[in-house]
């Protein structure tokens, strides 16, 4: 059982969680804490043994903590989660594999595209696909349209795997700290269209990937995970784009195990990640 | 300050540790926990505001703790440090750097070398240099001589920064969990002599360095750390010890942060290493 | 058009190769060349514009090389390959997809597999899959079914994406530097069973993955690509495990992204990559 | 003897070069070529056997060679060095190293500081100081003090080595293709001030260095070099920067020996770096 709070910090904390998993004879597996001096906030990541009723123990947990404090306890796995996607396969792929597989920590409920490409990969998974093209109508009617499809699912999470539209500060103000995007860039480096094509401009000798959760401003979210690979002058734009899937994939699937196994606690625009 | 526990595995550890804490209304900065379940060993780092009593807190917390309990609780920085040399001085410059600067998290005594090549950057930084030869000496002779210069200075630590000379038994028994060691490769491959030899003839696409404690067995003792380089086939085996100096110098620099900064706890032959 | 070039070393080949290039008009797009001092041996790799007549242009190269030069001239992607698995799915699953999308560099003939585990997925991709089960009857019988199997579609190459069999010298000799297998260590480390095991018992800081062409003795053949991830103590072997597939999948992808490139070269236990 | 060449590129340039050296009957040690396909432009490196005559060589490779073409020929290691700093001693301190090993493949001239922090760390290597400070003098002035400095050694290079003033587009106009600067982020994320308290507030999840040629645009000059290592949550802003200085320094390392080793090419805004 997995257990996430977070709260202003005081003297006292741990001890008053730990005081109260001790007397309910509960074995602590692991457990991760920070306190953000910065912000005064503490965060804390406890795996203990099953607990036959968790309403009592959050409510006991409650009632020595601060009032502000956020307390999660969830049992692995059993996230629900929506895919949206435009045309590239690479990151859907290794989400599809890795639920096929049982092995992503949450479940797929469907997947969503503004073009129909993806659509046979998901059909062999037989997950479904529904096609919702933002071609011929409105922004918002087009959102309108893709909210509805989520919201028939009432997913924990909704996964951007390339999903190549902004979306309306609206929009993501209906799914708060919901959206999970992957930026084909170490952001803040290339934010923004074509960051491959950027790079190369610039000569730079690394290119990468962010995963973050989304805002309303464009990728200016919590970062959750980066990492880079090495490139040199024998790159082409297009060789680097190729060569930053393999990355985005990498950086996404890493995202996405973080937040699956409750690691991942966001304040204000960053993130704590137990890794 | 730092607290680093050890002991053996039971329900309730952190409760107790933390309660003390609480109720000597000292605030915890940073707390890291590791449960080894197959040893079911319980290990714990903690950093706190200064305490005015260390041993009236350290017998409360042994009051709490199991019998095998070891408690270390330290200011930073203030580790004695002896170095033991030969020929090649990339480790020794880089740790003489630090101890110049004051970087380094503890405070250099004196180096040891076999041969005088380093003498003359030690004097350059004021830092006394014994030369002790091992030729037309017994090893015998020889590492009581060496002994006999370290035992002068009580060093909490003894770091081997490319020292050539296998060190018998008897002599790492004089001091137990306190010999540092770096080996230029990534251990378990290529041990024992010529590793950059071994790892050209064997075509490998990597190479690696490993700080690791000393033990009777030659190139067996807990590792601390390690990192790798990519290599590849333009490279001669010379120029692969070239490489492979660069990461030795930084891997043993990251081990001896680990270390001086009290993260590092060993039991049989594994280290906990809370970064 | 990609021509890959190796010889004993002499003076000239540069100037004679590139002579007969300029002679035909053709534009080199990149090369690539080594020269191993040691076996005092010539390696090269062009990238060239198409040439009307591959056969006349070998034979001009042919009578101005040493005798015992090998050239191959290929057009990409065209390499035919057969997969060889067991029960794990990741490496395999990387390949069909990449498959299906058409940037594997190659094209699967099919899969053959000891156990039926792998079936299903296969068969999701339309590639078709063979159980040849090893039970009940010899390994010299098995061996002969899996290579008749083979040999009906003449592969260029076969890959061996976590097959856990050892295959005898008298299979791997029917297919000479065409089995390439994915290790999961990096190499000489943890050579032979359960290197997953063996890392965390000697408490090891990185765990990594190896690519190599197979020769007679296991594990010991030409490397083509090594890489691999910082762990420590919190990971469990099983957790080592899990996080070695990600590792192995990459690794294995890289390397048949340059073998399918004709970017390997191999002499005697080694490989030249032109990454 | 290593051989720099760049041109505009055209059909038969390997043919030509290499022709030229086979009839002199020198032997390739290595050779690394590339076009640039973009800017249709031609790079060269070759390390040839000692050629008696560098100056008839150079002709002759002219002759049969584009008109701007532009050739070095060097012998190793005989690079005139500058370095420029401040007050932080971690970069020049690896470079003082290196320099009094004999490894820098470079002479170090002097340093220039605007500061006295760092004089003793100088004259302890028997390397001459000279502090120029800026205060109370026009920028004009205090850099017109610098230059001549600089000019008395006539250096092939200028290092900044956290050298922390920016400098005039004057002043950069004297040296061009000869300042080299550190910065302490992966441009072109965190340009400007601060970079790593840019990188906290972000919260990034790597942060980096750059190595670059200094242009008239302030971290905006051709890179050289670029590395990044993992940061999380539990660093502050201080433990970044700490973090930061060994990147730092390993990324300068690095160019510096891509530079002495005659490695890079400069064209436009980027780098050509023959590994």
């Amino acid at each position: 059982m997995i257990i996430v709070i977070q709260c202003k910090d005081q003297v006292g904390l741990v001890a008053a969680i730990s005081g109260i998993l001790a007397k309910e004879q509960l074995n602590i597996i692991s457990m991760r804490e920070h306190v953000d001096k910065v912000e005064n906030r503490f965060y804390m990541r406890l795996e203990i043994e099953k607990h036959k009723d968790e309403a009592t123990l959050e409510k006991k947990l409650k009632d020595v903590l601060p009032k502000d404090v956020t307390i999660s306890i969830n049992e692995l796995p059993q996230k629900k989660v929506v895919i949206l996607v435009t045309k590239e396969y690479h990151c859907l792929a290794d989400i599809l594999i890795r639920n096929y597989f049982e092995t992503l920590g949450a479940k797929i409920q469907c997947v969503i595209g503004n073009h129909d490409t993806l659509q046979n990969i998901c059909e062999r998974f037989d997950v479904p696909f529904y096609l919702v093209s933002h071609e011929e109508i409105s922004k918002e009617t087009f959102e309108q349209m893709v909210a509805e499809k989520i919201d028939k699912y009432a997913p924990d999470y909704i996964v951007l795997a390339k999903f190549m539209r902004i979306l309306s500060p609206q929009f993501v103000a209906k799914f708060p700290a919901k959206l999970i995007n992957i930026h084909h860039s170490f952001l803040p480096a290339f934010a923004g269209a074509n960051p491959y094509k950027q790079a190369f401009e610039r000569g730079v000798k690394l290119i990468g990937a962010t995963a973050h959760f989304v805002t309303d401003e464009l990728d200016e979210g919590p970062i959750i995970a980066q990492q880079i690979i090495p490139v040199n002058h024998s790159l082409t734009a297009s060789d680097m784009m190729k060569a930053g899937k393999e990355i985005e994939t990498a950086v996404l699937a890493k995202a996405l195990r973080f937040v699956f196994e409750d690691r991942v606690s966001v304040y204000k625009n960053k993130t704590v990640v137990f890794e």
